[in-house]
C-alpha cells in the first residue's frame, strides 16, 4: 500500500488539463481553488460524523470511504497550488525523526 | 516518503497506551474521540485558510504543516477506532484500480 | 429585524411536516440529523472562503449570503432537535448580562 | 430575547477597540481575521459533535452552550468585516418573505 499515494500523485498531475468534462479532477480544477476547499470541507464534515456513527455502530465502512475522500480531495488541493503527498510525508517524516512525534504538542501555533 | 504513513501508524499504536502526561498521542486517546475529532475539525479549518493564503502570497510552507497536521490527526482518529493508514489507502487504490479515479465523481452519496 | 429568528422559527415549525417534495425543510427532516448537519458544516465552510474574499476584495455580499446560510440551517438543526432560536438568545443573554461577554473567555471547555 | 442579536452587536462594537489584555474580543480582533475564523470552524464542529451526541443522549445543554459560541464568533467575524446582525437577518427576510423559504432550494450556488 505504500506508493498509492505517490502513484494517485501521478494520476492526479497527469488529469489536471484533461477534458472538464471527462475528468471530475480536471472539472475541480477548472472550477477553482474555492471549490476544491468546498470539497475537502465538506469531506471532513462527513469523515467527522462518520467517526461518531462508527464508534456508536462498530460499523467502519463508511468512515473509511470519508477518509479517503478528505485525504483525497486534500491531495487535489495540493496539486492545484503545486504541492504533492511527498512535501507533506517529508514534513511529517521531519517531525518525528526529530522528536519522537512529541514535537507536535509543542508547535507554537 | 513512501513509507512514512506506515512508520506513523507503528508509532501511533505504540503511543496509543503511553503515558497521557508525557505523550501527545495518549493524551489525546485519554480525552476520547470528541477530543480527537475537534483538532480534525480544526486542523481542516486552518488548512482551508492556509490553501487560501498561500493561494495569495504564493509562499506554501503553512499549508503543507497545516495539511501535516490534518493528516496526522486523521490517523489519530484512525488508530482510536481500531482502522490504519492502509484501510484507507486500500480505499483509493481499489477506487483507481477500478475506474481511473472517476469512480469518485460518480459513487452514490 | 429584531423578530426575524423567532419569525423563521415559526415558519420552520410549520414545515417541519410538509411534504418532502415540496419543501426544501421537510426534505431535510426526512433526510435525518446528517444530513442537516452535512449542510451545517458545508455552510460554514463556505462562510470562511466568504470572508477570506471580502477581507481582500472589500466585497461583502457573498458573506452576508453564507452566513445567513449557516444560520438558516444551524436553525433547522435547533428545530430537528426541539430547540429553537430562543434557546440560544437566552443562553447569549444570561453570558453577557452576568459578566460583560467576558464569561466567554474564561468559560471551561 | 427577539433583541439579544443587536445588543449583543452594540457591546462587540464597543469592545472592538478595548484592550486586548482585557478584552477577549479586543484580543479576537488584534489577532486578526485568520484567528476569529478559526474560532469560527471550531465551534462549529463542536457544535455538530453535539448535535451528534444530543440526539443520542436526549441532552440539550451542551449543543445549546456551542451554537451560541457559533453564533457569538460569527458576529465577530461580521463586527471584523465592517458588517452586522441586521445584514444577514435582512437576508433571511428578503428570502422568506419573496418565496416562503423555498428560495433557498433553488438559489443557484
Amino acid at each position: 500500500m505504500s506508493d498509492v499515494l505517490e502513484r494517485l500523485a501521478r494520476v492526479l498531475e497527469a488529469r489536471k488539463n484533461a477534458d472538464p468534462e471527462k475528468s471530475y479532477v480536471a472539472s475541480l480544477h477548472a472550477k477553482g481553488l474555492n471549490k476544491i476547499l468546498e470539497k475537502v470541507g465538506e469531506e471532513c464534515t462527513e469523515t467527522l460524523l462518520a467517526a461518531k456513527d462508527a464508534e456508536r455502530s462498530g460499523e467502519s465502512r463508511d468512515l473509511v470511504y470519508e477518509t479517503a475522500d478528505l485525504w483525497f480531495h486534500s491531495l487535489v488541493m495540493l496539486s492545484h497550488l503545486g504541492l504533492g503527498p511527498d512535501d507533506v510525508l517529508a514534513e511529517l517524516d521531519r517531525r518525528f525523526d526529530l522528536s519522537g512525534l512529541e514535537e507536535k504538542a509543542s508547535r507554537t501555533r
